[in-house]
């Protein structure tokens, strides 16, 4: 009762602020106000080693314990959530901060969805960033490769921004930008990442998956693992397309790589027909082939997403592939959630939720 | 103008929300309003591999760069801030989810603080966490220790828990307390931390610098680096106690190691002298030589902190050494701050920071 009554008009105070002041800039910050934030772990495994600890020895192995291999999530919940949280997945290199706040200090969609009323969970997928606490273990080689990031994530070809690209061309962002990659503390394996997702599932219940990049099809493995992911919000997948069995369309070579499809049993992949997915892709992805290994990788995994979508949907589902550019929306690098037009972005996802019964 | 009726009326609103709900259970969770939060690295190098980029051979490092070596700073920022904000800084084998939430679910020092209107920073220490791209690289090879921490930390001596000790008893709790702990990325250099952090506060400005076990001693380097740090709440320091060259104590030997205090320069030493530092340390830290190592560390930690305090103030400085048993505070382990009695060492860290006119 109390608690019902706090909330009202906590929620009444808040309601008044726009109103009070409709003059307001648009670059000036309304307050967030939150009911909870926190942070676990959850998934991984436990190695022993054999033999029995001795407190006088605690320097061997001997009958200790090594907890490793978990999921990392920080979470906040409004005052008054929506229906389903939102659980925001990395890509490759990347970590939580993918989704924070941007490379020129602007609010990420982990702080604007939380304004608009979603409960914001953030992964750092096993064996990175915050849950870089692993079991196996690996060798970090740092290599000076952010020239080809830039081109990868399409924020041009280096050392030239694509024109009109959605993405600040002062020297701290791009600082900022390169900064914001981790390596992985060991070895990537698809069913420890999916496994520890739908375990984060399970925990919190029903909700809605946004995946980006390299996430993008370790998602499509989470869903068929688990039905409390009930739409999907794909940025740029970049790999692990999976399609029926017999249905795994021919490979599709590039100066990048050569993409493949992955086999799964139709029953598993059933699971993508049943809930709303919608996937974008931004700008600067071209048609035609090309020797620019960063250009020609998006050229077929856009035009596997293609195939993805009309396999998915031929068999009953609900795939929205949206190419930006397509719509008018130009400029967009593989971060559209961070480019500097993210707030329109933010938008159509809404709206897209907003058609689905989602929010 | 708009802005500041804005934010006085959401502080009546916040204000009033206690009268209304002034039979609200201690333990139901108040809103938290925040004006805004965010994340950014600080510092760190740039490596440039020789040759020129060619953008269709962009997997050779020909003239590439990698960013690395940088600090990780995330922060919120109340509706009407404290004069300063509070840099968190986490201990070894830590990071910033040291000072987030407890290993229980309950709000650790970064949330308690952040209402009690302070900002709050938290830091991941340059190749850790979210901070891991480093310029060196590391083999990182996982070995069970866990039972060593379990002692180190002073929740006990493995299997058994210390009578009356202030961490829960759960077998989820201890799951995800050995889950908060993640491997550097590279190799440990303090020249490298304590710039970062004085990196951190060149662009921050003034504030306040809370450290624990291993950044205890990091601290006191970031302190003769940097004037913006206005006092130290150091909790456990474990290690680098510096002193001014010629007055370097005795090495003090025990089962774990041989604890040896740091020459510097009396120049560089007299900034310690400045600011007003406190320093807690919690229970069961033996008196007396023992042969369970993770217990006798802490005994010559403590002793050597009382030769440190005694050694700053007779230069002319503020040190407040509090063994919290000693002032009736029971059963405290090596993080007082996320122990069960945490919101009872918010109180007094804040009525510290009181005395000395911080807040």
């Amino acid at each position: 009762m109390n608690l019902r009554l706090n909330k009202r008009v906590s929620v009444l105070c808040l309601a008044m602020l726009p109103l009070i002041s409709n003059s307001y800039a648009d670059d000036v910050v309304q307050p967030i106000t939150i009911a909870k934030q926190g942070s676990f772990t959850v998934g991984g495994t436990v190695i022993t080693a054999p033999g029995e600890f001795n407190p006088k020895k605690p320097f061997t192995p001997e009958g200790q314990t090594l907890h490793g291999d978990h999921l990392y999530a920080s979470y906040q919940i409004p005052l008054e959530p929506k229906k389903y949280p939102i659980v925001m997945w990395h890509g490759f290199g990347q970590f939580s901060k993918t989704w924070g706040e941007t490379p020129d200090g602007r609010e990420g969609f982990k702080t604007l969805f939380l304004r608009d009323n979603y409960s914001v969970y953030l992964i750092d997928q096993p064996r990175r960033g915050a849950a870089a606490k692993g079991t196996e273990g690996t060798t970090i080689a740092p290599k000076p490769d952010e020239q080809f990031w830039f081109g990868q994530f399409r924020v041009g070809i280096y050392p030239d921004y694509f024109d009109g690209v959605q993405f600040p061309k002062d020297e701290a962002s791009l600082n900022q930008y390169f900064r914001q990659m981790v390596p992985d503390t060991g070895p990537f394996n698809v069913e420890l990442m999916s496994d520890s997702v739908s375990e984060l599932f399970n925990k919190i219940g029903d909700g809605i998956l946004f995946t980006h990049s390299h996430s993008g099809g370790l998602g499509w493995s989470a869903v068929m693992k688990n039905p409390h992911i009930k739409s999907v919000v794909s940025f740029e997948p970049g790999s692990n397309f999976v399609f029926p069995e017999g249905e795994v369309p021919e490979p599709m070579p590039s100066s990048f790589d050569t993409l493949k499809g992955v086999p799964v049993p139709l029953d598993d992949f059933m699971a993508l027909t049943r809930i709303p997915i919608v996937i974008y892709y931004g700008d600067n992805i071209p048609a035609q082939p090309t020797d620019v290994p960063t250009q020609d990788a998006w050229r077929v995994r856009l035009a596997m997403a293609k195939v993805w979508q009309e396999t998915v949907n031929r068999h009953g589902g609900d795939v929205t592939l949206v190419h930006l550019p397509e719509i008018g929306v130009k400029g967009n690098t593989h971060f559209p959630f961070s480019d500097l037009n993210n707030k329109e972005i933010l938008k159509l996802v809404e709206d897209f939720l907003t058609s689905k019964k989602l929010n």
